[in-house]
């Protein structure tokens, strides 16, 4: 099976918005064994469409495309593989009923407009798509199969999990393949590749690929054997070895964010989370709020941007503001003794420092960020500068005070009363 | 002038690694107005990357490629190219000349592995690398031209400022272009791309591209015309009478987001703000504080997730909480004023809602949203329902209590005492 991307949407070709639909792909394609062999990306214009599946055809037995099933006149990519196919358009009841329960699903009206979407190349199956209106397509004509898939990112991820990837699954001969993706924090790639070469494990039949996802690092494990049974043997077994070399970086396999691992582990502990947030403006409660669920453990924050409300809210010391600043040890500490006096919760996290671009000084550069846990037992306060623009520094200050939860319930961080 | 990309590198298809190199030149040909007409992307594969030529000199005029010209033998595209062009790789003097000094610059040996970078396809001329010992090429053959570029950014970068851009920049005969996008919130494409239709607004010479950008539509707007002058004109003419076919859901041109919009009314207005948080759980106050110098006009939040938070920081009145709910219009209110006081702020919005997957019931399904504004001459209440998943629903209300203020500083919402 040889496989062919083709991205759809003029705007892709402007350099403005990057097409993640086509490396998510790849990389979906790779955890199956197979590399995609090329990639086009092109214009929504019907020739240009028509001309790029010819080109694929002629190099491909599988063409995945993505984009221009919406609404508008400028969306032609069924017509496109209509032309391509040598077969026209029809309304597609399947896909008018698919239409037609997307639109009452999201209260909208039903057009002429909305039903274009149902306009499929003659002999096309309807793919559902649960996120959105157009439905997707598979179509398979001149010996080639054709997945045609919506260019919204949420839309296309299921759509190509629930149509797509199955239907490659079952077709694959030969070697069976296991994927697992290992998520790290704490460390750069090189020191953890290091831990892993340092280790010893045996890595036959293992492929290992590293990938940096700011602020965190992704080690992608693929175990190949003659089996299902033996490939998924294979990488347990692997996935075993290397979460031990890469203790206590390793937080989580698979799709689990750092913040549902913290949530798993408050959860387990019986304790509540609140936090008091100055530069990170909110960040730490979103991510911490992004895991369904969340309200069991995480009772809420003061996202204390101006002074004000970090001596009022808070009740931090006018002195400690006045003497030290807002971006200091102290009132890191007072931030987060505050937050979980006023919260009541268990645990409190304090972030307080500089995001820039302006706003630091030599004493005080953008990137310096002041930290503080406060429990029952006491209170720990860090200190961290952290390189890149406003949105780098952020993320980076929402991780590390996230980590800190996660240390300090693995019985990795001391406080002191 | 009709423009392909050819990314080359087996790596590039893995889906691991992001081609930044074609999203920057397609920027570079958008400033001299000029849309890439296609891109593609290949293996380092002798036969695949001349057959990808065959392609894009089927479809452009201008090939630029990048990729694949280092001294390992996977390194193929000068082979590739010369089978395309039908004529053989010869060593070439001069290129062979640049990689000498470009090896005496970084102090390496020179190696026969090394000299393989200076065969060149017959007919080339060679583009010096300041930054890397690969020279580029520039070759004219079956009436294309061909640039060739080494893949690393860092040297692709200086060699196209240096040779390919100039080089365009002298043959642009004809048209000029000119483009910006619009921003707008609050309808769907469909309904926005109707508006415009039915405004009878003059479109000769205007192109319009729509996308959506969950839960944005951008517009983009391309204006071509005789002269450089000719275009900006055109456009801005455009702009204006789209601008005004899309009032009010267009907010805003260019690279602007809803919150620096707000930001910038709350600016003028000399007002502050506040948030009181509950279903969004801090996204608001990020997307809030995304905006470098936010801290003139946000004051901070009360992200309360729990009741006893909405109670106890915000003093909403335990009654209404008994009575009413958590998500509620009471509730909202009670939020909105409460952050108003507690935070000192001109103006505050509140959200609380259900962001699921679970807490839904029948009266209360997932995705219902209580929204209160809160300033000076009292509060106005907003109720929505919002389709999606968790993250849909979180970002959907997070935008609706962005526009709450823009809808409320633009004199479209009303409040009561």
């Amino acid at each position: 099976m040889q496989v062919e991307v083709v991205t759809i949407g003029t705007e892709l070709l402007a350099g403005e918005i990057v097409d993640t639909n086509a490396a998510w792909l790849m990389a979906r394609f790779e955890d199956l064994g197979l590399r995609v062999h090329c990639h086009q990306t092109v214009p929504d214009e019907e020739a240009t469409i028509a001309e790029a599946l010819e080109v694929a055809a002629g190099r491909a037995t599988l063409l995945v495309l993505t984009g221009g099933l919406g609404p508008t006149d400028d969306d032609r990519t069924a017509e496109a593989v209509a032309r391509w196919a040598g077969v026209e358009t029809v309304l597609h009841p399947e896909a008018e009923a698919l239409v037609r329960a997307a639109l009452a699903r999201f209260g909208a009206t039903v057009t002429e407009r909305q039903l274009r979407q149902a306009r499929l190349p003659r002999g096309a199956r309807p793919l559902s798509n649960p996120k959105g209106t157009a439905p997707g397509f598979h179509l398979r004509r001149r010996d080639r199969d054709l997945f045609v898939l919506p260019g919204p990112p949420e839309e296309l991820r299921p759509m190509a999990e629930a149509h797509l990837l199955p239907w490659v699954r079952a077709r694959r001969a030969g070697a069976h393949y296991a994927t697992e993706v290992l998520r790290c924090y704490g460390r750069g790639e090189s020191v953890l590749s290091d831990l892993v070469a340092g280790s010893g494990i045996d890595l036959t039949g293992i492929e290992l690929g590293w990938r940096f996802s700011f602020p965190e690092v992704l080690l992608r494990v693929r175990a190949e054997a003659e089996t299902e049974e033996g490939a998924r043997a294979r990488l347990e077994e692997a996935l075993g070895a290397l979460e031990q070399a890469l203790s206590p970086w390793c937080y989580a396999r698979g799709e689990q964010s750092l913040a549902a691992v913290v949530g798993g582990l408050l959860r387990e502990a019986e304790r509540t989370l609140a936090f008091a947030e100055s530069c990170t403006g909110g960040l730490l409660s979103t991510l911490v709020t992004d895991v369904p669920g969340a309200s069991a453990y995480f009772l809420g924050a003061v996202v204390s941007y101006a002074n004000e409300v970090k001596a009022e809210v808070l009740g931090v010391d006018a002195s400690i503001l006045r003497t030290h600043g807002a971006v200091s040890p102290e009132c890191a500490r007072a931030m987060a003794r505050g937050a979980r006096a006023r919260l009541g919760a268990d645990l409190a996290v304090a972030v307080t420092g500089i995001a820039g671009p302006s706003g630091g000084t030599k004493e005080k550069p953008v990137g310096l960020v002041h930290f503080a846990l406060a429990d029952a037992e006491g209170v720990v306060h860090k200190r961290r500068i952290f390189p890149g623009d406003r949105a780098q520094v952020r993320r980076a200050a929402a991780y590390f005070g996230l980590d800190l939860v996660r240390r300090r319930l693995t019985g990795r961080l001391e406080v002191r009363g």
